[in-house]
């Protein structure tokens, strides 16, 4: 087999975040699940800015979060996803650019703008996600490059990219080069939400074509339609190589074949959860291309998922490279 | 006298901070001044962000951000800039009338982008700032209305407003109408090496037309070219009504005729020092318009400075009004 050029290529929605603070009564008003991420149109998203308070901007997107952790870390990232030549579009192609990652998909020159997502923080620390996809629907087969998902060692997929209609084939395409290529297939499964909208689909690709799956507790639950998280684990083990199940401060479970770890969160202080399932992707994946044991790679996720949720926004704000280091790991 | 409408209306730079963690070695090799102000083009700040680390994105702006803390304390603001009608001049306009502040200059519908300014932050909290003015360049006198400056307790004007060509014109319009309406007038020296630009229109000013000043070490040993901080203290003395003086971490000295009040910093962790001056002003003159003595008024605007430098960025994370409160003031 080549050598992989890349560690992991990313194909995802690619989000600049708006983060601001709200109580519960704000997402009561606005009629949104608490710990949701809720899609809206053009006209929703301006409302709700208007109500919204002061706010921070921000590179997101789940997996284009977690090839910035993974180049954090020191891993090699590429990432698809499409902005609009605008404003924002600069934001989010500076920023990944920034960590090294390779972010070659053209822009969009006319229709929607740069995709956003309206953050809203509870005193809690949870995050409820508003996001208008804008630019994000032109994302298609055709900006998958063959070559890049060819060259890396895995390709990591968001179920989010089963929202806009045409990214799903560019998904599927990726997903099927990946196989053919002899690399590894990872997907998170993003949002319960999103799995109840495309539980078929996202059944029938972790059967044949997953290799490695991310889910937490309420997505791999709705996923297969079960009451509790035993069941489900019970479940995910016969259909997947390598599962990441990831319970907020309980930690995480991972099963591999035979191997069951169960992961402690590393404490810490919880200012805004948001990026904390696409940190601890970023730490999973980093080891794994690492060759590390599945132990060391969920401890390795635990201490990037926790830099995470230590202040506000997805990205991390510190070397998480140094951070691991000094974990011992 | 008419009854105020407004406790404190600011005119300044409309500008979106664009902010990034670098190390001293980065500031070497741009040539930047560290701890300064520096202009740049449209083109030096597409060279400098292509070189910056990924960033987080903020309202900011010196005077802006004063009204933004000022609002945080519970005090009605207004502000006088210009931004063009883009997606930061959108992210400016939303985040200071979500604080209830009142903002209603013409955006630009053609011309330079809203300005940004990219701050590198280094590992010692000390913020070096790249203004790109962009839209700024168009705010004139006629942007200022009369209206809102008579109904305002104070006039609050940046120095860094002298940059500007034609914002000078907006600066001296309002301050004379402030005077003429028996309002105050208050100014802050910005940045030495601004205060070296301008020198001789600062000294006229301040003897003439300003009744609150501030400035820190820096700047007033600039303004009076003496070489130590007491000479200068010496000198303003006589010529304001009320000056406040900030010595970052060694807290603030305030004169008002024979009082000197000497205020000690209030101890925080030190992330990130844009916007202490900023949020110093705003405790500061909120005071003053509260009618508390000069010693309260410094107290609150310390309590407010060390929340603007406890985190990244220049405004205010949580309510200035709960913070002070809880310092029992």
């Amino acid at each position: 087999m080549a050598k992989t050029q890349y560690d992991v290529v990313g194909i995802g929605n690619a989000i600049v975040d708006v983060i601001a603070n709200a109580d519960d009564g704000f997402l009561t008003e606005l009629g949104v699940e608490k710990g949701a991420m809720t899609l809206i149109d053009a006209g929703e998203a301006a409302q709700l800015y208007a109500k919204m308070p002061a706010a921070i901007e921000m590179s997101g997107g789940s997996c284009a979060n977690t090839i910035a952790g993974l180049a954090s870390l020191g891993g090699q990232g590429a990432f698809i996803g499409k902005v609009k030549k605008d404003q924002l579009g600069d934001v989010f192609t500076h920023d990944i650019r920034a960590l090294g990652v390779v972010f070659d998909t053209p822009s969009t020159l006319d229709g929607p703008a740069t995709a956003r997502c309206l953050i809203l923080v509870t005193p809690d620390a949870q995050r409820t996600m508003n996001t208008y996809l804008g630019a994000c629907t032109s994302l298609g087969p055709d900006d998958v490059d063959p070559q890049i998902i060819g060259a890396s060692a895995i390709t990591y997929l968001e179920g989010y990219l089963w929202d806009p209609p045409q990214a799903k084939e560019a998904f599927v395409k990726a997903a099927t080069i990946a196989q053919e290529a002899g690399r590894q297939v990872a997907l998170t499964l993003s949002d319960s939400f999103c799995v109840d909208r495309h539980r078929d689909d996202f059944r029938d690709l972790v059967s044949r074509k997953v290799d490695i799956l991310f889910a937490n507790e309420a997505e791999i639950m709705s996923l297969y339609q079960v009451d509790s998280f035993d069941e489900a684990l019970q479940i995910v083990r016969q259909e997947c190589s390598i599962t990441a199940l990831t319970r907020s401060g309980a930690g995480s479970v991972i099963i591999g074949g035979d191997e069951v770890h169960v992961i402690d969160a590393v404490p810490t202080k919880v200012v805004d959860t948001t990026g904390a399932g696409d940190l601890y992707a970023a730490g999973f994946l980093y080891g794994l291309t690492r060759g590390v044991d599945l132990m060391t790679a969920g401890r390795m996720a635990s201490v990037a998922a926790a830099e995470a949720i230590s202040h506000y926004g997805p990205r991390p704000q510190t070397s998480l490279k140094a951070l691991v280091a000094s974990h011992g790991l």
